[in-house]
């Protein structure tokens, strides 16, 4: 358990409408500290459409998910948020003072008047393998995170999946003092979507004995004292066999979940968050909710929408954080004091 | 009278969110056209930030009024919108059918089923001098609008501003075959907004004799047979002089007037039609208003709010323009009915 942090404003979620979050805090002097449960920014923008268009942010005719969060970046910069990253939200409570206690998956403790729910579709996490029983070894034999050698070195290594990132695992996973005993790759046919040359430096480990392929679908596992031993599969064939390991290593890529937040106690409906769109607040005061994960009459689940709702959530915001102030509509264009917050001399 | 124009939507005020308005119902596969006072697109952002820095568009940390102008005139391009520049609306009504009809002052008319009103902080008119009896001349020797020679070829013409208008007006009219029969720059005091190299030029152009400088404050005007005669001036010594003329040109400025809209019979607050937040529709159905000039709980007159507000009012008119279909929202990084809209190959 780290040192609690008392802050003005916690952001959950680092994805274009939490960054924009930051900055609207950050005109009105607020600096902020940001959960993502990635390891980077960017959410579901830079994770699914990091290459692809976007056509539709007023301004930008055209931008890829990667460029806008690289231009969101360099907005923000100027107000230096304190982003916590590869960490989820889990807990809230409200605190004697009514501010409100947040705890993420690291064991940090935040303590903060205000709270933005910025969370998209939820955190993206790993896929994990669909199987009775499986979870009794997560993170003894089973593992869904990141891959670490430490997990496999000297031991019958198993790697599920048919990415660069599950094919970069096996060939890691042959060499070096960390070495597993053995590597099999696991998938259920023999086609992958990794890039061709990935999928030809894996066919050619294969061929020099350093790895091996299993074509499969998990069907079942067998345990013993308490220690998973093998996968049951059912291969191309239709047969049953047995793939015995040691250590389990999925990489099925990531999965976006809502996790904690939809058990906070806040008025949802079909899975969003409930607010008022005269501030975007939840149910719960001082909680805000923008972006995807939010819904009142009208909504639409587009980034520029999500960009109006952080602004007046901003807005606020501030009717809690300095209730003796009246916070006045400044313009980014004329106002000084603006300008000294974004370093503009 | 020129031949109405039948159109499913009418958008006026070619502002940044008027051009906005376009872009989202060109994306619902509805072509537009836009009025505007204004003889370019651009509106208050042109005219008053053209060249003033903007901080706060999402995802583009610096631009100014005029970049953001030409940003959005690139991002409309594919949807062809059709301009009726420098003509202001006038008259609003219902037509039997529900349209609703729509005439400018260049006497346009227009019926549409859906109107949206992007007007800002209205329509920039050019400021007039603010004279008793002045006004019963305007059209034949007073003039507000663009300088224009034939108005004062051959006959005395005095210009009143100090602006970069102001003095060219006067150099131009000293020359050519349109030229004045004398040319009299009238402004307050002895110093001017214009440029220092055209203040430089009219110097000159006095110490010519091709034209002269005459300081004074207007205070009355002097009429014989209906005509416009002089204007009554106190000069900077505090004394009264007469200032003979046959045409007035004022150059004083645009000055934004909320003009017929408000005329219009929609509810409004504090000058500020009011709308409801889930499609920014006014009390008027079919009438949608968008950017500063409307009002809700929480309304900030921030340029990004507008853009939220437009893409909620074009929903909103597709419920409307195609009530037996069930607009879904759909994303321009994977729709390809949105691409083929885009002229995306």
């Amino acid at each position: 358990m780290t040192t609690p942090i008392d802050t003005e404003a916690l952001v959950i979620g680092a994805g274009p409408v939490g960054l924009f979050q930051v900055f609207q805090l950050g005109l009105q002097g607020v600096h902020c500290h940001v959960v993502d449960a990635l390891p980077h920014v960017g959410g579901q923008c830079a994770e699914l459409y990091g290459q692809k268009p976007i056509y539709d942010i007023p301004g930008i005719p055209f931008c890829t998910g990667l460029e806008l969060i690289e231009r969101l970046q360099q907005q923000v910069a100027p107000f230096q948020p304190t982003l916590h990253l590869g960490q989820q939200v889990g807990s809230v409570e409200r605190l004697p003072d009514q501010r409100l206690q947040v705890t993420t998956s690291a064991g940090q403790t935040f303590r903060t008047p205000t709270l933005f729910i910025a969370a998209g579709v939820g955190a993206f996490l790993p896929r994990r393998m669909a199987l009775d029983g499986l979870a009794d070894f997560d993170g003894t034999q089973v593992f869904a995170e990141h891959p670490k050698p430490e997990r496999w070195a000297g031991q019958h290594l198993v790697v599920a999946g048919d990415s660069d990132t599950a094919l970069q695992t096996c060939l890691d996973a042959c060499q070096g003092p960390q070495a597993a005993a053995s590597v099999t790759l696991l998938h259920r046919r023999d086609q992958f979507s990794a890039a061709p040359e990935q999928i030809a430096q894996m066919r050619q480990a294969c061929h020099e004995g350093r790895m091996r392929f299993v074509a499969g679908q998990p069907t079942g596992l067998r345990t013993l004292a308490e220690r998973l031993q093998a996968l049951e599969l059912l291969n191309p064939q239709g047969e049953t066999e047995w793939l015995h390991l040691d250590v389990l290593q999925t990489c099925l890529g990531l999965s976006p979940k809502l996790g904690p937040v939809a058990q906070w106690g806040l008025a949802m409906e079909r899975k969003q968050l409930v607010v008022n769109t005269e501030n975007f607040g939840t149910s719960e005061p001082g909680i805000f909710a923008v972006g995807d994960i939010n819904t009142y009459p009208g909504k639409k689940k587009l980034i520029l929408c999500g960009f109006h709702e952080a602004t007046l959530a901003a807005f606020g915001a501030m009717a809690l954080l300095r209730p003796e102030e009246k916070t006045l509509l400044q313009y980014t264009t004329t106002s000084t004091l603006l300008h000294q917050r974004l370093g503009i001399a």
